[in-house]
């Protein structure tokens, strides 16, 4: 059936999110007309304000709608500590997680040769840059371990070790309450390398 | 964590979405500032639109944004059948599903006494006017197989038969696809007594 045109483009408009197909969509948009037309309308306020509002923080380069995020100007946070990212939602996972106190710096993704993402493209310049102006003992390399991460990881490795910044890993290995198992030779082969001893 | 206020703003109004949690949510709030901002426009504008504009229909009482409803103006359409359910999402079930080309006329809910969702309530008294006015041969009631929707569909039948009017219900029995060891015993038992001869 085609819908009247204002419900067909909620339902078209509502598929743009992510994981939200025809049926849900239509799902949402009844739920929306028949039960909360002011939910709605707050939706779509939310939606204008951030949209419009939120940007980009100049310091970490995650989303911020201050020049300056949160994160960064909190003086209670560690100066001393940066944790390097591959995108905003890992910030937000980090923090979710707790036990970290250090900054933040957000890369535009990993370096990806083949779809056109040097090292100027992903944000190493203005890393360095900070690097130069801030005192940082330690980064932190926080990149998906995926080939890309992993190669993101070194070559930024390769570039701060000559200048005397002592660099890490994140730990790779089997996720609390995973089962031997059920996890792939890769990560397996990793844990047993990654090994620490029992002190 | 604590999100900046306009973020935060938007996953919760994300969240009054059925079926969206926190996750989906802030999974949703990331991709539209990351990497669609424009469909997060496009969103916010549809929402508004039918938000205001899409009412309800004088006839069949389905959403519409126009007094009377595509459906109900539609001359191609069987004035002398006419399907009552009980939502706006039954109605777009049973277009889809194609086959009827009839009438609709949509109840706001089912009789539900200890609601306090009596005759008046639920719209029996427009029915019943509507169906002085025009000539309908026959009524098929299409509310849902539950205790409150066979109440309402007796209780409409019992309406409508001193009126000389023809009343049906849809068939309920196994559905298409379905196998008979996992059907639950009240459907198996409906399937067989409302067995058809095969000729």
């Amino acid at each position: 059936m085609s819908f009247s045109p204002l419900i067909r483009q909620l339902i078209e408009a509502l598929r743009t999110l992510p994981g939200v197909g025809p049926k849900s969509a239509q799902r949402m948009a009844l739920h929306l007309l028949e039960r909360d037309r002011s939910g709605g309308l707050r939706l779509a306020e939310a939606l204008q304000a951030a949209m419009h509002g939120v940007g980009y923080c100049n310091r970490c380069r995650s989303l911020s709608e201050t020049e300056v995020c949160r994160l960064c100007t909190d003086p209670r946070r560690d100066d001393s500590l940066l944790c390097i990212l591959q995108s905003p939602a890992d910030v937000w996972a980090v923090e979710q997680a707790g036990g970290f106190n250090g900054r933040y710096f957000v890369l535009k993704g990993n370096l990806s040769p083949i779809d056109g993402l040097g090292p100027d493209e992903i944000g190493i310049p203005a890393l360095l840059a900070q690097l130069e102006q801030r005192e940082v003992a330690e980064v932190i390399l926080a990149t998906n371990p995926t080939v890309e991460g992993e190669a993101t990881a070194h070559y930024i490795a390769s570039l701060l070790k000559p200048r005397g910044i002592r660099v890490s890993r994140i730990a790779h290995g089997v996720p609390l309450g995973g089962e031997l198992e059920f996890i792939d030779g890769g990560t397996l082969a990793h844990a047993l390398a990654g090994r620490t001893l029992i002190s």
